[in-house]
């Protein structure tokens, strides 16, 4: 990997879309600074010098070393999780997070876009909407018919359309574990042993390969989840 | 170019959609097969050989070349515009589909996401749904706003975020010059005059920019738009 640029990458942990950028940086074993954005309050220069929607994840690419609360007008500024996974996979070609095949690379993409759509359906209706758990496991059983029979999104490597759908994984899984959401008191493990079911072998066959990964681990932290996820004044239980 | 494999390429003149995937085609000098699909009245064997979610476009790719109405089960079949958008960049690397500079295709994709959600809520808003012309002119401010100064939406050349941008803004021009649309008889022309006015100069710059491309002028034919458009049964004026 010849990374000639200074990369910046700003993130927070509660963030499922930060968490795709923060895989897919370890995956590549890129050179970056790491900056974890307030975004529950946001200091002012963030979208006035880095993302003007504010949001997270977003990179700065190029220009000088500074200090990241300090942009440098002479940096790139790129944000979207998905455009910044196609980037990372454009500026590192031999990291692999994209396949070399078309057809592969074109699997990978349509992967992302229809597990992205499911996935962020699901965790809000189950999570913050008090919406009935079948609209999780709908989701759920969306992204297992994406996948293939074995291996990962698009071939035997993960890319970066695992990458796209695991960070959710991840958090619904643990917050079930937590009994954590909106949902009532207690509901979290009955959730929890249904997605843990005969019924999700295939994508819990998916979600222990992707767990397996060191850019996975590298990247997850229960301790730091549960104390922004614990945090969260709606997921208070009385 | 070198094509190896088989295209078949399913599409309908109505399709914004269906438009991207043309242009991209047309603009790599790609060797293909189209086939329309009529959308109002689709062929079993579309669904069930094609496209499983039954939209237009779709592509066939590779297995042997047959009638595009009895498709190969040796093809591999892909839909999702803006993923065949990219699926043809790779397979056509040479035909400057995207740019080769990793910033360049990241501020490319960036257009393409901004410019399709809102081009989508503004035309269905304005022309289907009877909302104010504010929601289209809206619509219109936020893809002017990401296009650079200067050239196309990543560069001199334009590429395919231009291509996923302008089979919206051709329809909302020809539509409003043939006042076709749910809004008042009438109303099209005014639309129009705010839509070609000073405060969307650098859209419609871009816009005449598009339409000068030879592919562009390959895939557009306001004779076969105006059949189309004319005869959608929620457009008749009476
Ligand atoms: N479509 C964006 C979504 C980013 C997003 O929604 N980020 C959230 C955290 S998960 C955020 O920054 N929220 C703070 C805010 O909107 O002010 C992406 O994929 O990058
Ligand atoms: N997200 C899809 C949208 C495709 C789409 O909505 N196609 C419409 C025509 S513009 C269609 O085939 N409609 C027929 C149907 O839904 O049955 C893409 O970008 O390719």
């Amino acid at each position: 990997m010849v990374q000639t640029e200074q990369i910046t990458f700003y993130t927070h942990a509660y963030s499922v879309y930060s968490h795709r950028v923060h895989l897919a940086l370890e995956e590549a074993k890129a050179d970056y600074t790491l900056y974890t954005v307030n975004i529950w309050d946001k200091p002012a220069w963030y979208a006035a010098k880095v993302n003007p929607i504010g949001k997270v994840p977003a990179i700065t690419y190029g220009g000088p070393k500074v200090s990241p609360d300090a942009p440098s007008d002479a940096s790139v500024k790129l944000r979207e999780s998905l455009v910044l996974l196609e980037f990372l996979a454009d500026v590192f070609p031999d990291a692999g997070l994209l396949p070399a095949d078309a057809v592969q690379r074109a699997q990978a993409r349509l992967f992302m876009r229809d597990a992205d759509a499911a996935l962020y359906e699901g965790m809000k209706a189950y999570f913050f909407a008090r919406e009935p758990a079948q609209k999780l496991l709908d989701a759920l059983e969306r992204v297992q018919r994406a996948l293939p029979p074995a291996g990962f999104a698009a071939g035997a490597q993960w890319c970066i359309a695992d990458m796209a759908a695991a960070p959710f994984l991840a958090r619904i899984v643990f917050l079930l574990e937590h009994d954590l959401g909106v949902y009532p008191a207690g509901e979290g493990a009955k959730t929890l042993a249904l997605v843990r079911g005969e019924r999700f072998a295939r994508l819990n066959r998916w979600f222990a390969d992707v767990q397996a990964q060191p850019s996975f681990k590298a990247t997850w932290d229960e301790a730091v989840q549960f104390s922004v996820w614990s945090k969260l004044p709606m997921f208070k239980r009385n």
